[in-house]
């Protein structure tokens, strides 16, 4: 896999390095046992939408970048995948946005967790850039979560009044929105409980929507909050696409 | 997951099960690398298809168990996904068809191997079952594949008529097509190059498949070899009715 994913040429290139990455977090021990599962059901989307960022995606992701500039205290929650997929990616985003990230995994172990942070701190040394890394010392709770998953920090989850949260489940994405967040999810499912209730649905591959991001940041196209922004449509236009994937 | 997986009411009590399943193979070295990405993309696929036996699938059921039924020689090939997943009711079905099943593994290694066999043999000899194991010793070639996929047995896959192969990889389903055998695959997506080749496919899950031929074959139902059977029109449904999923 080391070779494929030496040659960017390749037509599987970006997927086997997605896989590559994920192997090399599975031995540090930063995932939990249905990871690989959850990143098949992933691949299968993707592979239907043409693993391309579909034109609904680049608004709905337009528009998550102008809500998370305009943010008071903008976060972005972290799992697993998340930091095995697009750890860097999202740490220079966090960087460009100036907002801290948060690891919330769901299943909670103070062996993953450790793994996690270390990752990610390691990469934020590499990278010289400039991120708050929360999530260590949760100090608050979820409302309407149980167990291990509703915990959070209160300078951070918590409070935020925008939240990125990419690959999240149904029900912290339910919670989330609950509290009364801006919840800004990247799900390749379109028909996912939490692509159905964000306040903004990215129906694309988490690296490609964050480096996405990074381009638009970098490039200092401006970033505006469109009120015409109808996320419903652009869901709609990533199950029209799926639906003729499947009628061609 | 013990815990869910033995409450047979739990609605993902199934889904709950192959995992536990695929861990269990895990642990003793069944799997390949890439063994769970796999099954998520089947999981996606089921998701679709809504975790049931298509009418259209059934036909295909019934098409390809008379195939069996009425083969010279057939030979049901297996991976470490289908021993994992099946290798029970697989061998229930050998037993009844009283074909010998072939291990023919993609990623080949003498541990693998060694796991998926004794495996198997475990099985066999606690449900008293009388079905050859092949594949310990390959001795023939499958022509135009590279490598270690290449090997299988001259008293089984080479010379078999009939082929079952559940999760097939496109190119050795494309290879057993050009040696002039009749193909029968089960695979979840009907788009996949196998589920486009094959003689007869079967697009839905593993174990229902399987337990729906053992099924059949314990009802001494008459299984008949319809010569009004169309593969195309049985995957098109498949495909019609993901269409349509994405389209409600």
């Amino acid at each position: 896999m080391g070779e494929i994913a030496a040659d960017p040429t390749h037509p599987r290139y970006q997927s086997l390095l997605m896989r590559h990455r994920l192997e090399e977090a599975e031995k540090k021990g930063m995932l939990a046992g249905s990871a690989l599962i959850a990143h098949g059901r992933g691949e299968a989307f993707d592979y239907m939408i043409g693993e391309q960022t579909l034109p609904s995606a680049l608004q709905a992701t337009h528009q998550a970048l102008a809500y998370l500039s305009q943010a008071k205290n903008p976060v972005i929650s972290l799992n697993g995948n998340v930091v095995a997929l697009a750890g860097r990616e999202i740490l220079h985003l966090a960087h460009h946005l100036q907002c801290p990230v948060e690891i919330n995994i769901f299943y909670r172990t103070p062996e993953r967790m450790e793994a996690l942070l270390s990752h990610l701190h390691e990469i934020k040394q590499q990278e010289g850039l400039d991120v708050d890394i929360l999530g260590a010392e949760p100090n608050a709770r979820i409302p309407g979560l149980e167990g291990p998953r509703a915990k959070c920090t209160k300078e951070g989850i918590f409070e935020a009044d925008v939240l990125l949260v990419p690959l999240e489940d149904g029900d912290r994405c339910e919670a989330l929105v609950a509290m009364g967040k801006t919840v800004l999810v990247i799900d390749l499912n379109p028909l996912s409980r939490t692509a159905q209730m964000a306040s903004v649905t990215i129906v694309d591959e988490l690296t490609r929507v964050v480096n996405n991001m990074n381009r638009i940041l970098e490039s200092e196209e401006q970033t505006m909050l469109l009120s015409t922004y109808d996320n419903q449509a652009t869901v709609q236009q990533a199950l029209d696409h799926i639906s003729t994937f499947f009628a061609s």
